[in-house]
């Protein structure tokens, strides 16, 4: 069983070896090319899209989705993490090193200053430029 | 700076408080919604694709790849990880508790010994059933 | 030039044709394997989902956004078309044909009398069953 | 029944009344946003990569698969081909003349005799700038 306590110090080293090793026990390191990863994340995140595709605008917290729906939820995320994470691994890259690099690059891209100068007029800011914040 | 202990010690929590502290010290909370978020994750997705699009198969440990095409490809995998912790945690769901609920369903789903059996045809395995893996 | 007569009559077939001329005459057809293209349209499906992603929701007809930004759209819209035209082309599959074909199975698994039933709850519905209206 | 010949002239704006009507019988314009349709979009490509993930390269003409399976595909196809017709019809873009101009555009910024001459090393133009080809 996984306990609160386990939960928040999971690691990305740590599922990438319950991965690697899940597919050593079932013979499937054979089919877990960098391309067959990669539509398979990319099936995962249909899945995910899924989820949200009818509901018109999502609040924050999802108020009023059953119990079941957020378990659901939690499946679909966590797929497209595993392959993620499983991608990463076969194509040599250390994702948890890469991650915290990418926050840093990100934090010189859009500085705190510069972006909070923008806040009086963060509508106009979006709508001519939709792509501001991705990476 | 990011030393080679921090990379091995990166749990999804460390990641989550980054990217919420990001986004408060730029007031960039007000975009994200778990669609925004979303979009986003599959525009990042996009990008992800489009560095594997070109290449035909492309082997495991990418041989031959330029230095530079790993490291746009580390910012590419971490651009997905990145909206994915977010979309998780503005909805509410811990991932990394989610991550390990889905391994050990996964275990159940493809019991080792059920999945060895059938090593001996895989290709008949996989060829008929291409959902077999995914969860 | 393209005057609004022939916009109004281009057919799947006529696309597919521009696209395998197109390929052809730049020796463009060695890179079109079913999964590069597969990949390269969902590079584009990421790029249209960049156009959305800050947007929060966004009402029919787009009332508000530029002229520019709906030439953008419609760019990239298109990309996904072309992609998706040459992925069938190569992979033998009349897309035109399987399009009217899946409006038709469509129709049977939706007929008009059992969904107009279910008017009055539509919201349940949409809520329960949020694949409801997916192939 | 769907005629060889009415498949071969099938227009996008065919499709386009074809669904624009299937949604006003069934009352489901209004789960019809444009985000709705794009997140529904995103969700058919994801079905569609399903089938191609575990397969490795896939051969132009995809010998050996059953038809059964080139059945499958062929709907999943036309699922993202009619989410993009309404999508497109949704947000007052003309598909059929965009993807035109789109081609046009594409022949201007790849030019015939310019591909032509980089013929002797496609291998390295590849390798080296895997955004070539993509719009």
């Amino acid at each position: 069983m996984t306990g609160p306590l386990e939960a928040e110090s999971v690691t990305l080293d740590l599922l990438k070896k319950k991965m690697a090793d899940f597919a050593k026990e079932r013979d499937w390191e054979q089919f877990h090319s960098p391309r067959n990863l990669l539509l398979a994340l990319v099936g995962e995140v249909g899945e995910l899209s899924e989820i949200f595709q009818w509901k018109g605008e999502v609040p924050k917290g999802l108020p009023g989705w059953k119990e079941e729906e957020k378990v659901h939820l939690g499946e679909e995320l966590s797929d497209v993490l595993l392959y993620l994470v499983q991608l990463s691994d076969i194509c040599g890259i250390d994702l948890g090193k890469a991650a915290l690099r990418k926050v840093e690059l990100n934090a010189i891209k859009y500085p705190v200053s510069k972006q909070q100068s923008q806040k009086t007029n963060n509508n106009t800011l979006f709508n001519v430029n939709n792509g501001t914040e991705s990476g």
